[in-house]
């Protein structure tokens, strides 16, 4: 029993918890399994909202089916930005500087290449090891392709991941492009995004953050951070599905200078003229490369329209709430069996998920599956349990962790 | 009246070969609206197949929301090569060889890439100035990039676009790419793909093709032609949906050779492990980024079915006498009003829409729509009657023509 008076180890305490949660009624714009699945992954693919069914039948029989081509000109083309101005209000972006199209892969290589391209003379990235496998693999590629170095910096505190004096401190007149995911895949630690961006713009380098972790958890302040680049996954938080198209991010002040790779039909003047040589149309339509994938942008409608209702602040709390719940239960009932806690205890520095490490993770993430908890192993030793503000319970994180104690005694 | 006694100007005469028509069963197989509609404009984006509505129910309730995160190991990894292998099919392509992915512009720069990258030394791309719009501005992009020129075939037939011998004439040993549209999107005409690909090949030139408007419309046989890599559209003649994603062929020989630009971890040999390091995966999956866009490619599904089921024999088969038959009446309704085809005559030279010139083709189209006749205006002077054969009848062909006939009169 604590001071207050909780048992922490009880379930109903859980459940008190819920009651007590402004989001809780949100829970039921999901469609929810009747399999009883304790499911900490939403951060890895987001729950489907129930009305993703009734926009995906709207846009298949009344728009491609009823309005046929002429849907195009009556408002298809100007969905994959009027989607991006609504991710960029929960971002602390201005209308008219998101675009929603692509992969988070191939947005990313548009980004890290019109960055790169606007330091021509300069011969290095830097990133951390640590970053998301795709982004880092990407560098890689542009590194072998232009002839780049990339600088690995490996933070102190591996947990709370690069400091800002700690890139201002790697960074050199060489450095091109400085990118992070902003919060961490595997730790969940939150980085400086406004000190770091300082760090590069002083030595004037440009910056692409990766918000795939951060959009729809956590405040975000793209344009008051002064970020140059950024992009993003909407099938986390934003629950837009799986494989759901991604975001760009090209602060204003940039998107007349900025060119991307791909020079596509979409992104340039007066596209059905199907004219000779390619001119980038104004702003961050240029961005965009091929037809925009409407079905997949009406699938996204839904979770982002269910952010927006709990409001990113009423998130950002649930979220901070359910970890710190997941951190206590985690340092009573797993920490004695040698599980500890590898996310920032801060909750300031920690995003919407929870890295818990141990030598058997991989062992255990599978032992959770066959009781119906799922979470993901995140290589070498952590599973990681991801806490999706708007359909995880508090009772789910209590029998989530529940479930690893057992495995663990 | 007709020597055989068919009278070409009555709407009784297409009825009858409505009646006639082997795969007009199929034509119940798609969500038509009741408005009376006379669709002309398939190849830009194809109908709706009725059982778009229940692939997308059950993939977003059984498989997103029913399985969750778990989906994607018991096949979600697969969905994109299993729908290449049966593009593939369609496409004289044994399995192995496709993915679907991205959008075509996307696929079309990775296969420009690859291909450019295989040919360090040379200096020069061959496209024709009439190609389609976003396969040319990726290649400015591409020729920009890399220091490369773009040689501009004019064809000497307009209409038939570039011949082999043409194209071998324009081939100098600096060219390291050769590309064109198989199916022409402005004039039908259909290239040798094997005799433009033999001369590429014989000054030691890469291809890609661009089959956009051949899959799902004319027999196509990539392997025997000896092509080297190729993209296309699947929300034309597969009736994907809008924005539906693209596929890319790269022929089974230079999978181990060829590198695409955009290393993610979708194309990285065990991409979980999320080690440091890109590696390609095997095959055709390196040619992937980014994650597969699920919801999308279940969409695809059942248009791709309905054409495995018509079979591409008698697909083509309708599409030579849909096309016929718009010109028959071109001739007989519209070139005395100066309307006349700019198409390939020959059925063997033409796809599956016609182009019907006249100076006020952009006029014409928006007369024709305010009348429920769909059909694309083609800069400049093309009225193209894309007469997709599974969703399209001889009363649709009929109909359109007439109320031309009506227009240009």
């Amino acid at each position: 029993m604590e001071a207050s008076g909780r048992d922490l180890d009880s379930r109903e305490e859980a459940l008190e918890r819920d009651r007590g949660d402004p989001l809780a009624p949100l829970r039921e714009e999901f469609l929810l399994d009747g399999e009883g699945i304790v499911y900490m992954d939403g951060n890895s693919l987001g729950r489907p909202p129930s009305a993703v069914l009734g926009s995906l039948e709207r846009v298949v029989r009344d728009g491609w089916g009823g309005r046929l081509i002429r849907a195009w000109t009556e408002g298809w083309m100007d969905v994959a930005l009027e989607l991006g101005d609504r991710i960029g209000a929960l971002l602390g972006a201005a209308p008219g500087q998101l675009a929603v199209a692509d992969s988070t892969t191939v947005c990313f290589y548009k980004a890290a290449c019109a960055a790169l391209d606007a330091r021509p003379g300069r011969s290095e990235i830097l990133t951390d090891p640590g970053n998301f496998p795709t982004d880092r693999y990407v560098l890689e590629s542009l590194a072998a392709q232009r002839g780049l170095r990339i600088r690995w910096l490996e933070p102190s505190d591996p947990i709370r991941g690069p400091s800002a004096t700690e890139v201002a401190a790697a960074i050199t007149p060489e450095t091109a492009l400085v990118t992070f995911t902003h919060v961490d895949y595997r730790s969940a630690a939150i980085l400086d995004m406004a000190g770091i961006t300082a760090a590069a713009h002083a030595a004037g380098a440009m910056t692409v953050w990766d918000l795939s972790h951060s959009v729809g958890a956590v405040e975000v302040s793209l344009d008051s951070a002064g970020a140059d680049l950024a992009v993003g996954c909407t099938y986390k938080y934003l629950c837009g599905g799986p494989g759901a198209p991604a975001f760009i991010y090209v602060r204003a002040e940039h998107q007349q200078a900025l060119r991307q790779p791909v020079w596509g039909w979409l992104g340039r003047r007066d596209p059905f003229a199907m004219d000779p040589g390619y001119e980038p149309v104004d702003g961050i339509r240029s961005f965009l490369s091929g037809t925009p994938p409407i079905l997949a942008l009406h699938a996204l409608m839904p979770g982002l329209e269910l952010v927006e209702r709990a409001g990113i602040e009423r998130i950002r709390a649930k979220g901070t709430a359910l970890t710190a719940y997941a951190i206590e239960l985690a340092d009573r009932w797993l920490a004695p069996h040698a599980m500890v806690v590898a996310s920032p205890r801060e909750p300031q520095l920690r995003g919407a998920h929870v890295a818990l490490a141990r030598a058997d993770a991989k062992q255990l993430c599978e032992r959770l599956a066959t009781r119906g908890v799922l979470a993901d192993y995140r290589a070498p030793d952590v599973v990681r349990a991801g806490l999706s503000p708007l359909s995880t319970s508090f009772a789910d994180v209590h029998d989530g962790l529940a479930a690893l104690r057992e495995l663990t005694a």
